[in-house]
């Protein structure tokens, strides 16, 4: 429990320190070891053509999720490669976003996210996608 | 000459119809058969932790590039399915993406694109990727 | 019951039509409707240079056993684009390969795939992987 | 030049090393600083159910291309991951593989890859990938 409150704050703390982040207004819902949950709420900005959330905030909640799962569990790391699938078009008042760690290392962590709706208890995907994250060794 | 000024009109047009394309305010710099360079001026906004441009971003470059090379040979598409390899930490003033289509399809398209920094004749890689992308079928 | 019975001859008689999984000797052990488990028994010549079972079986593996799940509800699909994820070193006596679809699709099919050890209860995997399927309109 | 004929034996002595590069009698073209040549001679146990060749062999093929290029810059390296974009039927008496370093690296290796048939002027591909490769700190 106490960990688990460590853990939120660490994150809680870095996340903020990205510009994008901010700008995106991304919010952290709980982190415990290995994985993470992030919740962003919609705005007008973050559309592609035709009102859905764009491929590319997609690929940034992704990318985003993977990180702070694997710092859950290591110090920082720099995503080296993420994939982002686009399953069904992102329509929501709020997205929730889960990462968590497939497979920690001590050269590179391996993780996956998925996003769907607040409040749809099917949890139906509208993306699911990994990254592969190396420990940056300062 | 005059087919490439239809190109570029078309992307013109396509462009600015995504939200969140304006908000980074991605310029199209050329188009023709196959093939598309962009432009993104950096801002204050577009960083991570480190001040590097947020791969997140990287990842909307590349989504966008792939996208609009295809769409210099079809109809509408979607993006399926992108991948973005971060190759080193991105930072120039402006930065240059060039998209292009690695194999044209009635069923999927394939893309490539890279990123890298105006004026560097080098053109060091900050970031490659690629695409799978669906002819949306109205 | 009876429906899964079908699939799985389905399968079983599509499976030696590929002379590659005939020389791979993998076998059918169960087909649901967007899910399939096969088995490899190991052989010498699988190995790589340490004597695991080599990445390109490993990818072989995870081609099939998705493109297997994606035929469990639909009829015959090419992979399109697939990606291996070697977690640990492959070694085990029988590994086992389960497949299921994502999310199904007319134009593609999302599927993921994960590699452990026969009689492994934790299910450590050796690798994981993904695939896009197109349907194959004759 | 000398350089060269010492990567290329140092290749020539790995790839045999590997039981299942030994069944699949791949042959060595060149190898210079970064970039490696293979060839495969097609057989009849390569074919998936149409008889082109198997999408697991084409991701075998680069998956070791890509690997030999990165040796011909650094120590022992394993896959971590890769991708296989099947880009059309593969069908040739001789298949020639070149894979090259998109970007070195002490804690990890950028590769990619792809496939043709031998003789083949325009060099249309059967395949394309990447890898993403980590030296092995014996």
């Amino acid at each position: 429990m106490h960990e688990h409150q460590a853990l939120q704050r660490k994150i809680q703390q870095i996340l903020p320190m990205a510009a994008f982040n901010r700008w995106l207004d991304l919010k952290l819902v709980s982190a415990t070891p290995g994985e993470v949950t992030l919740q962003l709420p919609w705005r007008e900005e973050f559309g592609q053509y035709s009102g859905f959330l764009h491929a590319g905030i997609l690929g940034a909640l992704i990318d985003t999720a993977c990180g702070f799962a694997a710092i859950t569990q290591t110090d920082r790391v720099l995503a080296s490669q993420y994939t982002v699938r686009c399953l069904r078009p992102a329509v929501a008042e709020t997205f929730v976003i889960r990462g968590w760690v497939v497979k920690p290392g001590r050269q590179q962590v391996f993780a996956a996210a998925e996003i769907y709706a607040l409040g749809d208890e099917q949890r139906k995907l509208f993306a699911s996608g990994d990254a592969m994250l190396v420990p940056v060794t300062a």
